[in-house]
């Protein structure tokens, strides 16, 4: 297995996007991307595309082939990947293999999700296919539901308060506000969510991750011939993935996403770095609770000790960790299949040094985390800037 | 790059499996296969998972974490893979490449469709996601419709007649007749095919792969270790893929599948094999058009000489070269997220002599040819016995 660095980079806006469709944002993000890379579309040797949903959101299946086509890489094996809300992660993990492998040389890798063309009710319900069709959905219980179990329990063993988690979401809008391809750029306050509708006790609307539209697509390359394309290459130091059962009932435990544990600990691992390294990090916050178990399950924090050190502002821009400089999914948005691809391209700029107002100063490493379904997936990446 | 042999099989009846859901069909596939492989679940190191569209069948995304699970292999990495009908050889694939790297040794691929829990309505626009859905299922074509264009237009290029095309139906029938596992076991003349319905002319019923619920699973591991499970390894020798554009008006040629033949070229060059090497074949017959093109754009038969040949009998059972033993996606049954791992299975069966009433005498090598819509995937599997 031989060295990988992320060569290039592209991002859509992500919300609501009425004016393009699913292979408008493809070529949007994947033509950034090779802009970024300067590369051309016949130097590309395989594609992987992620979308966790696009056939019931949009009637389209097969779409890591439409985003070869769409790029002009006509040919080249392209695959779609599909993990839920870590397709994107999961995607990124599959190119990481294939250029390592030595198999091929470049390697794009494109998540998209276009949600907004469905009503709210049926995007609820596809989602529903991210967990335990038959067992938690059927029987009426969307995602917000399992986070709420989640969530209360958290709040049962460790004190975990709504107030806390009303936090995560104050500070991943602090960033989005300084991000313009968030989806939410307005600032929030703990009294705003608190005050917002409730959705599934304990979590209110503004504890969620929104339904959005959008893409993100990066280049990989073997890292020494990186060089050759860009002063700045990422390398790939570590790409951990995990997996756990499909239903929240089968868990050992309803506080912890063993998968994301796993991951991460493999990840640190592979990557030869403790927690005290990591820079910055996107985590997957689909909902707040998420985050802060997030941040206990990768190693950052000990249970039930993350909710007060996140409303302390021990993870906001620039303080002890920055956490989520995107906006994460909170405000930044949500594409389910393009969010674990989205969370490199962050990562990436930040390791660059090209995130504007939301750079975190003198970052050197960074990391992804990214979730799907309940927690049945989870795939971790370290990111390390080599120049 | 590392030698990667199949040392374990598993199928499922395939059919309208009314008493089984997604979950059971996958753990009827996986136990038989993990029988087969004589390992324990715990010897897992990685897991993908193949459907085309189990979000629009029957609601469940996030397929191969759901495979993991079902089958005890918790916490490794699971990943579905989806390229439409293309989808079971495009995990086969991605599974080759982590064993292959050296990233993992052992990995289960398994693919599964339970498709008959919607209208054959829903069935054919759930479908209709393989091709491009805005520029040609919104705009009234379908599949059967799709292949008709093809079929019309090699009739015009080269004579091939409806009678030739039956041909395929019939032969296919002859072999599923000997499969306990296919979904049509009854024999079928050219007179049935010609008299059957029309569904897309000239395509009729008989001419078309069925909807099928079924579940096909591999256990994939480093050669060098896979004579300590197997007397008989099956080696992978070569693996290739290859995309196209999505819709079928962006093509150079109706009477081609492009991506098959990039693929094809690759396999024989990657095996070092020539045509003349191979013994058997299972190959895409979604319907029997696409059979007498597979047969040409593999290399095997020259632009328009494969319809004759076939109804010459040519690739009957052990006459020249036996095509779809198994009795193809016409008989044997389309489960489209399966089809490309049991086309494996198959050619597994025939390599290690157990076959029974349709072995094909002194197998040695065979291939797999498995197509994603109308040809914007198409990926090629050579398959060797070694001992």
């Amino acid at each position: 297995m031989r060295d990988v660095a992320i060569i290039g980079v592209g991002l859509t806006k992500f919300g609501e996007r009425w004016e393009v469709g699913l292979r408008g944002l493809m070529a949007e993000a994947g033509l950034a991307a090779l802009q970024d890379a300067k590369i051309s579309s016949d130097e590309v040797d395989m594609v992987y595309g992620s979308t966790m949903a696009s056939g019931r959101f949009v009637g389209q299946e097969h779409v890591a082939a439409m985003l070869a086509d769409q790029l002009g890489f006509n040919n080249v094996p392209a695959t779609r990947i599909e993990n839920a809300c870590a397709s994107g992660g999961s995607a990124l993990r599959q190119g990481y293999i294939a250029c390592a492998s030595g198999a091929v040389d470049m390697v794009v890798v494109g998540g998209v999700e276009k949600m907004t063309d469905v009503t709210t009710s049926e995007a609820t319900t596809a989602l529903g296919g991210a967990g335990d069709q038959e067992w938690e959905l059927a029987q009426g219980i969307t995602f917000p539901g399992l986070y709420a179990l989640m969530a209360r329990r958290h709040m049962h063993e460790y004190g975990t308060t709504e107030e806390q988690m009303a936090a995560v979401a104050v500070k991943n809008h602090e960033n989005g506000h300084k991000n313009k391809y968030a989806q939410y750029r307005k600032l929030i306050t703990v009294d705003d969510v608190m005050k917002s509708k409730v959705i599934a006790d304990p979590l209110k609307v503004l504890d969620c991750s929104p339904i959005t539209d959008g893409a993100a697509v990066v280049v990989l390359a073997p890292l020494d011939k990186a060089k050759k394309y860009t002063d700045t290459p990422i390398k790939i130091v570590s790409s951990a993935q995990a997996s756990d059962s499909l239903g929240l009932a089968q868990r050992e435990s309803l506080t912890e996403i063993k998968a994301t544990r796993i991951a991460a600990d493999d990840a640190f691992r592979q990557a030869k770095l403790g927690r005290g390294d990591i820079d910055l990090i996107e985590v997957h916050d689909c909902f707040t609770i998420a985050e802060i178990m997030a941040m206990e399950d990768l190693g950052f924090y000990k249970k039930g000790q993350a909710a007060k050190a996140i409303a302390d502002g021990e993870t906001r821009l620039n303080a002890k960790l920055s956490v989520n400089t995107s906006g994460g999914l909170k405000a930044c948005g949500h594409p389910v299949g393009a969010t674990g691809v989205k969370q490199a391209v962050e990562v990436v700029w930040q390791l660059r040094g090209e995130a504007g107002d939301r750079q975190v100063k003198g970052a050197e490493v960074g990391m992804t985390h990214n979730v799907g379904g309940s927690g049945a997936t989870a795939v971790v990446h370290i990111l390390k800037r080599v120049n």
